[in-house]
């Protein structure tokens, strides 16, 4: 086996094992992991580390640096055990959320086009190990990444020494689905040569120093990605309109005939989406992305998908067993990137990228908060949606039109955090419609959205604010300063946001 | 005269009075015209329509679409005369900014490097006139732009019918200063190849279809510049606070010695602080920018100007005269392209460009706020800030730390209005100090705002409602839903933000 997966000799020597890998990791160290979306991530030896902690009780606190989120066996562990002082910039894990939420883990919730420039321009703490997983290492001691990309080539540049965690679960026929390359700093940077999504541009492999590498690990502990519901009427529905709209754009000539590369944010509604083009008349379908889940073999399967670029391969478990046993054939349509390629600006915008994300909630103005709930608990953090909003052709956010049961409406008279503004969000799509906010002031993107969709329960609650503050005259954005956040005080206070729910808990209406 | 300005003879049948050329606009048409930040936008016109309409009382309502802000001669008249039904997506104007605020004109605010692709794309509606400035015409009928380029190409490409002003108050010796790149929409978008602020990638002029030039105009009306208020003490401590923070980096080795292109934003804070680099240690400094203010002469006559890439040359009257009174020297350290070049986030983001920009008020999370006083009342719109900010090496935003005399805190515990989150924003400096939140969690974010920036006169209370959110435990950023609009609403009611002003409209503190 270590043949195979170790072409080179001299690096045969640094093999051991997780444990005593773990101790090249030291207290008040920074620590930068391969992984992106549970995909990729060390396994070994980060639960060797909290193994040890917790044995030995010693003193143990780290900067824990991603390319987005990982699994347990990282995040939930090393949370578990108190060892994670310092995070970012993304992540999907319980434990570490409830200490980001608890304010025992300082996050910093970064754009994820950023993280790799922050560490190379230096703004960030030097890093002291480099802990990435790898399918295989090659004879000149490169680096063949599994199944994400993420900010592996970055710290395996600046870091101080590398621990590498050779994983046979991942299957070596991965090799030469990487393209990597990495830009330099400025004033030295050039143009990323990638004209269309399916341009390979770099190498297939991440060179190394090999004199950094301190350790090898073998393991064959699986990618523990993260199930997605099921397609259910609501999201069916919010494909459908989604759909539907981009059939009236290209009718309308203001999207090409055979579209435009799309961009599918993480997470079962964004799944459901892209599942739904599988009945679609569009062929040819390019993904310029940043994860591809299980609808993406959907559309390979049914012979729609020209490429799907991206930095990870993060399905759900059934899907990845899918991928695994086909992927001779799904391994030809995809291209795994640097998450600074897979999300960067020049790129997205050069090529057109059609973004589709999903918020928490969006206001009635257009602003949209996908990270906060009720201003103040951290989701999973902005991932790369704001890389993608930002630079697309057309910008799409998608939300079921209420939560909790009904309780919350995710169309709200202001944002309680704001994470991509008026100026950026360009389409709203529900399971009631679709607003098309180009062009409209804020009072028409008002109308638009409470119109098309608002949940029916919520629209006269809208309705009734935003002809409130019109009455106020005040200026060209209508607000009332003493209710904007009201509704989520309300369901803080009552468990449900509906303008008649704890009468007594309203202000403003007399 | 008009062989100098009109080369091309047969254009020479195209002259008319600003009258005639007026009765080509008509009711409810969208007209897109020239100018950027009150420079190069087309006046006789513009100001003959407004009396045309003044003196029939017939009805004229028309989507005005410009590169940035333009002057009394445009926004002004229109505006008074009720012309503008729509606007975007910038403007300084007072009587534009009434209307806007009265809610007569629905205004759109975009990002500027926006607004070509959203005529391109097809986002709004075809339009109908061009209407131009120039400083002259070649022998191939191709246009010399005057002292902006702004939106101008793509709306000589776009547009139906084309007027053009020809102002003889604008040198001829302007022409070569421009660059004129545009590039192709997606899929056909190509790498745009600037690779340094110098380079120059197009035409010296912008290329016109003669068919559809329908009338020009003879005008010598100047540029109506806004004044430039002198740098005071509190600007000078900002710009000293920058430029010691800028000296800083570049001896921790995050910036390179020779620093890296500068951007900086439009208005007098803005102007103050590129004035103080005359006085700094700084060399061959680039600029690529959106503006260029009278602080880019002093520079230039430091001898410490490199090159000065921007969209439009938008000085004081002062400034503009010293301009053309020097121009052989200035022009060669001038170039001036589309603003879609100008603020491309492909070419920021490759040059590394330092992001100056100016701030209404700074949350203590670090989200800022650019355009709406009170979350209502429209200033000026976003303009490029966003442009440049998000895609950045490093994006500062600079505001004194009070307002009105002393009765607005320009940190407060929550924005009114969201432009630029918390994930774009890393320097915050006021006359108080720097705060560098690059890194920082929020809470970390907010000591660090309160402590360097905030107004002595308001530190307690900043801290006052931290700690208080703090104690609530809620979740990663720390918030009081009933409060954090709250400096605002006393604002509002008192005319005082201070905690102890009208006692009886603060809530929340039992």
């Amino acid at each position: 086996m270590s043949q195979k997966r170790i072409r080179n000799k001299q690096l045969l020597t640094k093999v051991t094992n997780p444990y005593e890998a773990s101790l090249l990791i030291k207290h008040g160290m920074t620590v930068a992991t391969s992984g992106f979306t549970p995909s990729g991530y060390p396994k070994a030896v980060p639960q060797a580390l909290a193994r040890r902690v917790k044995d030995t009780g010693e003193q143990m606190k780290l900067f824990l640096i991603t390319g987005a989120s990982v699994g347990d066996e990282l995040d939930g562990t090393w949370a578990k055990e108190g060892i994670i002082d310092r995070r970012l910039p993304y992540q999907t894990q319980n434990d570490c959320r409830d200490g980001i939420n608890c304010g025992s883990i300082k996050y910093t919730d970064m754009h994820l086009s950023h993280v790799s420039q922050y560490i190379s321009y230096g703004f960030l703490k030097k890093i002291d190990i480099a802990l990435v997983e790898a399918a295989a290492i090659t004879e000149e001691g490169h680096l063949i990444p599994s199944t994400s990309v993420g900010i592996t080539p970055t710290i395996i540049d600046k870091a101080e020494k590398i621990i590498i965690e050779i994983n046979t679960s991942q299957p070596l026929e991965l090799e030469g689905i990487h393209d990597i390359y990495l830009p330099e700093n400025p004033p030295n940077r050039k143009p990323i040569p990638i004209i269309n999504a399916w341009d390979r541009i770099g190498t297939p492999y991440i060179p190394v120093d090999k004199e950094k590498i301190a350790a090898i690990v073998i393991t064959d502990i699986k990618d523990n990605v993260r199930p997605l519901a099921k397609v259910n009427d609501v999201s069916q529905k919010m494909a459908k309109n989604l759909i539907n709209f981009l059939e009236q754009e290209i009718k309308d000539g203001r999207i090409p005939k055979n579209l435009l590369p799309l961009q599918s944010g993480v997470g079962s509604v964004a799944n459901a989406v892209l599942a739904g083009l599988v009945e679609s008349s569009f062929e040819n379908i390019q993904l310029y992305t940043e994860v591809i889940q299980d609808s993406v073999f959907d559309l390979i399967d049914a012979g729609k998908v020209k490429i799907a670029s991206s930095t990870s391969i993060t399905p759900s478990k059934e899907g990845l067993e899918r991928f695994y046993n086909n992927i001779s054939k799904y391994r030809e349509k995809i291209i795994l990137r640097p998450q600074e390629i897979s999300n960067n600006p020049e790129v997205i915008r050069r090529l057109g990228v059609i973004a589709l994300n999903t918020a928490i909630e969006v206001d009635i103005y257009g602003n949209v908060n996908s990270t906060n709930i009720m201003g103040s608990r951290m989701m999973n953090g902005i991932g790369g949606s704001g890389d993608f909003t930002r630079n697309s052709y057309i910008s799409v956010f998608a939300t079921q039109s209420c939560a909790k049961g009904g309780n919350i409406s995710t169309i709200v008279p202001m944002v309680s955090h704001n994470d991509h503004s008026e100026h950026d969000v360009q389409i709203i799509v529900t399971e009631q419609g679709v607003a098309d906010l180009r062009g409209l002031c804020p009072k028409e993107r008002a109308r638009a959205i409470i119109d098309k969709c608002a949940n029916p329960d919520y629209k006269d609650g809208l309705y009734d604010y935003l002809e409130r503050s019109l009455s106020k005259k005040k200026g060209h954005i209508p607000i009332l300063l003493d209710e904007a956040l009201s509704w989520h005080e309300r369901f803080e206070k009552t468990g449900n946001m509906k303008v008649d729910a704890g009468k007594n808990s309203q202000k403003g209406n007399s």
